[in-house]
């Protein structure tokens, strides 16, 4: 079993109480309370007991590949208090042991995909952003794999172009950026070659150099090739001594049923606790923050209940549709086959509602909170035909430009009734959340470009102030809005005296705009999800039952959509979306609230 | 019985459902949410009612005035919603009436001790604030009263030169001041002088020419006069035919035997509802705003308890001393007479914590609200010795200036031991807020200058990110702070997640500045207190009863203090204050939220 060295310097262990100096330059700066998460400290405490004793933890997997149970699995909740506190100062000086540990282990991570899209513009940057944070282990290499000839020379150059991302204007990059790239190999194979693995699996042997070898592989491939990715892999790439992840994209199949399969065809060949699914808006900050702000403000828990809150809003919109974005979706065949539901809904919109409104974790590991959000969905109604409103966005002329339609594109068929526009009200059937809608809204090719969670509280019961709200009232209800994208934001709406002789009141916002409270950059959500990934943290990743659940909540009506050949309503490029989106909230007595006036 | 026809126009009574124009400029802009308040559209609907019928509701008070019901008495809860809503355009068309009872009343408003620093600086140009922006009625006269002999010429002449405060920046500005100083007359007279009240009386009659005659007397004068000012008033220059109401300022005695005499002499000449004892603090925006705050919106009241409030502060501070301050305090010999407990703390902010803890009243109406800031008060236990902390300041070098001491003053005995000072912990013992100390704290020449409301929220239960915190939880409980001075702003300090890699919390702000939000100035305290008197609207003034009460919470200590000549502790002028006040607090358990490393 391995601890990984590096890790922990990346995570915020300084402290008012326990200061201690670090190379990570994450999580520094401006900090009036400091943190020492235990979660953060317990890999230490285990990577210094694994050295002295026999992992005997340590269980073979079916694959052959030695599964360490991660450190991060140990539960939190077997330590007390005043053991942690008492044994922190100490492990913090007690560097021998770390540093013994440190030589002996090494990650590798296989890029499987290099020459596509995703790995060019996300998943290389955000490797290279852990490196110069030092995020990563002191041993480490980086191997682009893909079918395509090409040296190291090449892969390096490749990557050298879009590595600027949000690094470049710092110091020392160029320095960096060097030394990054020399830890960086290619690899050329078939995905479905065990032979070309089993030349991988040399290769990185040479480059692990008798540590103890971790391997992380980040399948950025088209589905339809995923399993014999991993089985490839599996059989013969995988670590010997140490640990074997892989991280999966969506999509995750299209159905239950081809989301089972795909789930069976991975189990063959990993087990659970090694398959890593993604969805990359668990990774983004104010994603990250929703648990924080509702379980260590104590303002915020006893609001958060069918008895204060009206509806939950879950909104997603781009100002601009799939034009000449094939690469992005592999192919535009890929989104005209999936849809807004499958690409949005499904997944980030519904993890996020899942997270929001979970109950209270044991703990703040990974398995606590994944047991909780399986335990919304499957406390949730399957969707029916007429909770979803679905559209399609046709061309616009605006100012003299035109916007081409959905079906203008020429890879997209011109009878496709795909939704690029969905919405839906979801019910979670239980104690806390019975008869609150929770409203979800996706949509390409709208007036705006925002991802935001939106908390309507109720009508205050016998306000004394009602005269003073004129005729509507609804106008007058607090909201809490947390926008995760752009220009993060917290911000909570409440009814406020206008100055003045007169008793006026209006809606006034209590703001917290990250860009002005803080100064440093937000990493990207990519950089948090690899990192969690190395780290084997497992909080922001889909476990399988957690797949199941939510296509069992999408897959009636998905097929029912397609069955039906529902006809999608068109609306304009640029518009605010399909009218039907309007009485699907009027239905459930709520408006949307990001299409109110004020907005 | 009168109606003051331009008063309706003054309050806010635009509305997005019934817009009408209205010649007052305040309160009409930036609305979101407009505003019809019942309580402000009664009084015409009850003067239209008192220009078709006898008036029967006009009861005689006992000095002979005739005194009328006022109309935003009219208990508010009497009229259905229907009602109003159906009535209500039409009695905005319904101009004629209101114009005829407009011509036939008339407000006389006399200053008495118009020569005063108080009158100099706050009523004189809260009137004309008032004017300026059309919130006077159309009929109306200012006299100013005193003894010395002046001419209206010398009055006018002595007002203009304090006229400017916020309004000279303004249009027509200088013709405006014209038009109001023409309407100012002197009187001069003795304050117990029954002829020279007969006097003044003659003048009003005149410039009243008949109409409906209503005459608010605003006693700037010091408190041993109080008496003999109002009876002469009374006796001799009450309104024959409209109300007749009196102004009283601070301090309204000095103990409960005191006041209890004063309220009795008063109550010889007056009815209750014909006296207006001021508190400024009450006419301060956010203290208006408090009201709202936790009314209108759903988010606050749920926590409005001693289920998730630790503790109330209550925080006054001044960065100056009484140094050169003689006509604020009339003399020095006031304030050493009276000390900070009276000053500020019985009245100031006890009346704040009333009007922040009390119950929901059952109307926004002045009586109601005053019984629920009674019932609060009936439920403290007056404070104990050991409740209360006093200091007076020392002399102090600081940067190579010298600060004076309390004692240094000439005018202060060097034996003094008048605290410039406190600090408190007062309990309510009811079922809301059992247990939750309210602390206060009052005090001259500290560090700062603001005045504020402090609630600090308990810790989370079970909170699972104790361990992000670092070693003092009480650095991250939510606290909301509602800044009455300087910079008004309300803000709730909430847990965040620093955006990074890590895990780290710290404390953010969700903000609400005023500069930043409304471009309008904010008006003095007096405007809104005056135009409150002269529309007899009574909610941000002390009941009788109430003033029994607050001073039956305070005379036991303030009486032990004296007789046990309790030496107060000494400060630095220009410091923290005394450190005592830090052990009142952790005597319960709490922190000064104003003294954090972050303040």
């Amino acid at each position: 079993m391995s601890s990984l060295s590096s890790s922990p310097h990346c995570r915020s262990y300084s402290s008012a109480a326990y200061p201690i100096s670090s190379s990570c330059n994450y999580g520094h700066h401006r900090t009036a309370i400091s943190s020492i998460s235990l979660k953060q400290l317990l890999p230490r405490k285990v990577s210094v007991q694994s050295n002295t004793k026999a992992r005997p933890n340590v269980v073979p997997s079916e694959d052959g590949a030695v599964v360490a149970p991660i450190e991060n699995e140990t539960p939190s909740n077997k330590l007390g208090d005043g053991l942690l506190s008492i044994t922190l100062p100490e492990e913090f000086e007690d560097t021998t042991s770390f540093d013994i540990n440190k030589d002996k282990s090494t990650v590798s991570i296989t890029v499987v995909g290099a020459s596509g899209d995703l790995a060019k513009k996300k998943i290389f940057p955000a490797l290279f952003a852990l490196y110069y944070e030092d995020c990563l282990p002191e041993h480490f290499t980086i191997f682009g794999y893909a079918r395509s000839k090409m040296t190291d020379a090449e892969l390096r150059n490749m990557i050298s172009r879009t590595l600027t991302c949000r690094i470049d204007k710092r110091a020392n990059c160029d320095e960096k950026m060097d030394q990054f790239l020399n830890r960086c190999f290619y690899h050329s194979g078939q995905y479905d070659s065990q032979n070309n693995f089993a030349e991988l699996d040399k290769k990185l042997k040479e480059h692990e150099g008798g540590r103890i070898s971790n391997r992380l592989f980040y399948l950025s491939i088209p589905p339809n090739i995923f399993t014999a990715a991993v089985r490839c892999a599996s059989l013969s790439a995988s670590s010997a001594n140490g640990w074997t992840r892989v991280i999966v994209e969506k999509p995750f199949g299209r159905d239950s049923e081809s989301s089972a399969a795909l789930t069976n065809a991975l189990k063959q060949y990993l087990e659970e606790d090694q398959i890593f699914r993604i969805d990359h808006y668990l990774g983004k900050e104010l994603v990250e923050n929703l648990s924080v702000l509702r379980f260590s403000n104590l303002i915020f828990e006893p609001l958060w209940s069918r008895q204060y809150i009206r509806s939950v809003q879950l909104i997603f919109s781009e100002d601009f549709g799939t034009e000449g974005r094939e690469g992005i979706f592999l192919s535009l065949k890929y989104f005209d086959n999936y849809g807004i539901i499958r690409d949005i809904m499904q997944n980030h919109l519904l993890q996020i509602l899942a997270l929001f409104a979970m109950e209270t974790p044991v703990s703040l590991d990974g398995e606590d909170i994944r047991n909780e959000k399986v335990k919304v969905l499957r406390s949730m109604r399957p969707l029916q035909l007429e909770d979803v409103v679905i559209g399609q966005y046709k061309s616009h002329t605006k100012g003299g430009v035109s916007y081409p339609g959905y079906t203008d594109d020429k890879t997209v068929p011109k009878d496709s009734l795909t939704p690029t526009f969905a919405a839906a009200s979801l019910f979670i059937d239980n104690a806390r959340w019975d008869g609150v809608p929770f409203l979800m809204k996706a949509g390409k090719a709208l007036h705006t470009k925002r991802a935001e969670i939106r908390v309507q509280f109720r009508h205050v019961p016998g306000n004394l102030y009602n005269r003073n709200f004129g005729t509507d009232l609804d106008q007058a209800t607090n909201e809490l809005v947390i926008r995760v994208q752009p220009d993060e934001a917290i911000y909570l709406t409440i009814n406020n005296k206008v100055p003045g002789l007169g008793m006026r009141l209006d809606r006034s916002n209590l703001n917290l705009l990250y860009a002005a409270r803080y100064s440093k950059e937000i990493p990207d959500a990519y950089e948090r999800l690899l990192l969690d990934a190395v780290e084997g943290e497992r909080r922001l990743f889909i476990r399988s039952d957690e797949l199941a659940s939510a296509w069992a909540l999408f897959t009636p009506v998905l097929k029912e959509l397609e069955e039906k050949k529902i006809i999608p309503e068109y609306y304009p490029y640029g518009s605010r979306g399909p009218v039907g989106a309007y009485y699907l909230a009027a239905r459930h007595n709520v408006r949307w609230g990001d299409l109110g006036l004020e907005q």
